[in-house]
């Protein structure tokens, strides 16, 4: 079109620019009342975040991050206890083999119809194993045989895939575990280090960003030494389906931690199992304040790797990380990625002089419980399907 | 402009939105129609992709991704025979200097007027060494002087900028190497480890992502334990000109492995030479099922770096992984950014009980093949310019 | 809406196609003006970008890069000096405590109102440590007392955080320094290694993509062997505000090191201090042509983590890197992200055979100046507030 007709028309383009400008107006207020049905089912009203730093004013926000910091809202139905999830490991139900191998034996339960909150007022579809997100964290010594039976109490097929190593058939990728059906994963704990498990059914990035993972630990014969043990995955939710994730959290909740700081004592020795399950984006990283961490990559070392307060994971990488504070006080923790950061990757450690009441040696890793395979159990869903594989 | 005079507008707008919509509908499928055109020069069909595990329902695609898993569908004029590039080591002519120094030579034909078949049915116009993507894998030992004559058949500019130790003016960069013309790259192989070699010519990304590159191996003067080696380079192509890539591979054809399994011995020691060469994205990742690999990055080390079972790399990271199975079986390999392994970026062992036909101890780094060169010309086009630098 | 009706609304969509091309046009066009007007005060003509290799020819480009190698253009009020700042080290003014410790006092002023150039005809707000972006190098021995006077002559509030071990209070997170304001720092040196210091305002992606950071250096109480020592910082910017990066470099201008290679000698020890301080992207990268180096990560350790021509890193990572060329001649170093490199992240070493006149063991880390708190401020703002903490 040459540039003489195109001015011809420019009388016309008068006044359909001010309907144009119109348009544009009335599809954001659109876009704006759809997004706000999408996350928010009970009530209408305008999304602020707070500064995370005292005195610094509070802000209008596009609504994908409601600050817990400055707007302390309880969730009500919330996709996991970000405090309970922090420390609890699950060693299973404890029997002996005739050869003297200890026997582990776990049940997951995998739903995908159920709609739990996840930020406050921000309600999302997760899939879950066990009712939680992440699903429960599993531990055992190396040379035990586990067992997982899963049950799919959903209504898409799923599966357990567990990094480490194991046969073929025990992967969870090509047996298919149809809705209503069941399934006994079995394998040596090998070799020591902090794994994640997942789904692994496609497409798989649905699988993984609606909540399917959780943590396995294979803990050295020789145990580490003891010290205030806790778990941290780090996730994100695409609320809006576009591919790109809204929310980012470590353990389940976005700010969770800036709300409830964990509380750890000065001199004690911290241990963090991190995996890092974030869906879409390229990599995760973890920052610590004030601090330089011992990085274990993947746990399968007892001499650490790097001294650091930074590191780098994409999607399945992780890590463990020792360190401790000798100085009390608040201290943050977050992705040094900013975006994240700002949209809910954030959290407090709150080191106090005494040892604390939570925490401490009391979760160290030479502690077993025998009998958390009913916790498991009854944290899920109402089990229709008998189990299997028990004794 | 003020909402009073927006309002006056809206009688208009209401005529112009449903206007709008038709435009919007309209627009879609000119892009549609495009695509098709761009991607699929024979025949006019809908894009499916399967499940990659049996039994899950078929989907159709957007077009970018021929899932080979449930869509067996041979390649044509195939960019390359992933099978015979992955243990495929050129060593060169090979010669003794007077002070009795290895002398390798290899050459390399850089072409850049060919569309080759890259997935079943998806041509695109790549460049090429010796007229394969990734471009041959050149082989010496730490002390060898290499010898890369390079002739340039393309009708842009290219070069050969090999990553290792050497003097500037064998770096590949300043020299530029026109249209039909030729350059004698040589440098003492120094240090052992493992290397891209690549154009780098500008605009690099064009020059990288169209497929010049390929992997260059020094081993140690004591060579590494003889295992089952092979090369994998991570790519990907960009097929619509956007600057996001729309295939992921490794070794040039997407999902190629996971119809042509990877044949392996069981308790045979494998050797993978990684090499990452993707354009655009930021990383990439590698992912092994079942098992733990030992990684020694940029193979520069005789003691692994770590024991895992996920790397990432950004562009021009490259390592070694080791590994064997100790159960038989199926096991995939494949990026655990989800993008990348559903967009092509997956493959499969098999795991043999017996040790394979192919593969195994005769491809190990102590092999030296010595008429190498003449097998790379005859890969590549025909050669109008004399070839300078052979003895 | 009915498909049928759509199809009655087809007559007006033809006329209304004509003017909304027209629209796009206009728009365009205006789009275009604006950039010009942010980017570009004093003249308006076509940005070109040249190739990085002599006889390459000189491409148009859509403005946000202008290439110094082919278009040498004088920056008249940049935002640092790259050569100065390269191997500039402040070690603070020292003083002994009664106890022994050595006490080392900086005085970093931040401002945020002023606009300097930071490629050839591109003006950016930028926020400033001491008027630099990135801002002066802080180095301490481990075991020294560190002092930092923050002076806030900014608009907005600002802070210091700094990587390394101290005291929550110190932390520079929740202590927020208003307009007008300052805050004493001060914390023992430890451990050893490379760390970043930067704002930690919110929102922390506006303070650190507009330049509040710099390098601060822990030397190990045995020093390092000597070396030619030099810092590289690696930035972006974000010119256009839509959270992406128009810019690249190490150490504040684009392309600078590719007009003005940074001379080293022969068989000279090289010991860089790299951070990277990127905001937005994911990653960055760091790639040696033609040798390797030696990678401390985090600077934490004396034993190399790795021997590589690569390593990547997200926002806060840092390393050391120590190598020597044994040839003479001129070698690239970039970052291996193609689009990093190509919108300025480049830089060349000059290798001469004789010592450089700049350079060399003259900076290395055992050379203490004892009158670098003058130099600082007199870079810097003049200051209204009186400065306190000093003896």
């Amino acid at each position: 079109m040459s540039r003489t007709r195109l001015w011809l028309f420019s009388a016309i383009a008068i006044a359909i620019l001010s309907t144009a400008v119109l348009l544009v107006f009335y599809s954001k207020n659109t876009q704006s009342l759809a997004r706000a049905q999408d996350t928010n089912n009970d009530f209408s009203r305008k999304n602020i975040v707070g500064g995370h730093t005292p005195g610094y004013s509070i802000l209008e926000t596009s609504g994908d991050v409601l600050d817990p910091v400055s707007v302390n809202v309880t969730i009500k139905d919330a996709v996991v206890d970000p405090m309970k999830y922090l420390r609890e490991f699950n060693y299973g139900k404890v029997s002996k083999l005739p050869n003297g191998t200890t026997l582990r034996e776990f049940t997951l339960v995998a739903s995908d119809d159920k709609v739990k909150e996840i930020s406050p007022g921000v309600f999302y579809n997760v899939w879950m194993y066990n009712g939680t997100v992440p699903g429960p964290t599993i531990r055992a010594t190396e040379g035990d045989l586990v067992r997982i039976n899963l049950i799919n109490n959903g209504s898409k097929s799923h599966t357990i895939h567990t990094h480490g190593i194991h046969k073929a058939e025990m992967d969870g990728v090509f047996e298919t575990v149809g809705p209503g059906g069941r399934f006994i994963y079995e394998f040596t704990a090998e070799p020591f280090g902090v794994f994640p498990y997942h789904c692994h059914m496609q497409p798989l990035e649905e699988h993984i960003v609606h909540g399917l993972y959780g943590v396995y630990i294979v803990d050295p014969k020789t145990p580490r030494p003891p010290a205030d043990e806790m778990v941290m995955v780090m996730n994100g939710y695409d609320t809006d389906f576009d591919t790109e994730n809204n929310f980012y959290t470590v353990n389940g909740i976005p700010y969770y931690y800036m709300h409830h700081p964990i509380q750890i004592g000065k001199n004690q020795l911290v241990r963090i199992y991190l995996v890092n399950m974030l869906e879409f984006d390229p990599i995760n990283n973890f920052h610590l304040h004030a601090n330089l961490y011992q990085l274990y990559r993947s746990g399968t070392s007892l001499v650490p790797h790097e001294y650091t307060d930074m590191v780098t994971m994409s999607q399945g990488e992780r890590g463990i990380l020792e360190f401790n504070y000798k100085f009390p006080g608040q201290y943050m923790f977050h992705a040094h990625k900013t975006e994240f950061a700002e949209k809910g990757w954030m959290g407090l450690f709150l080191v106090k002089d005494a040892t604390p009441a939570t925490g401490g040696p009391a979760y160290n890793s030479t502690t077993t419980a025998n009998n958390m395979t009913a916790n498991i159990v009854s944290q899920s869903q109402p089990v229709s399907q008998k189990r299997g594989g028990e004794t």
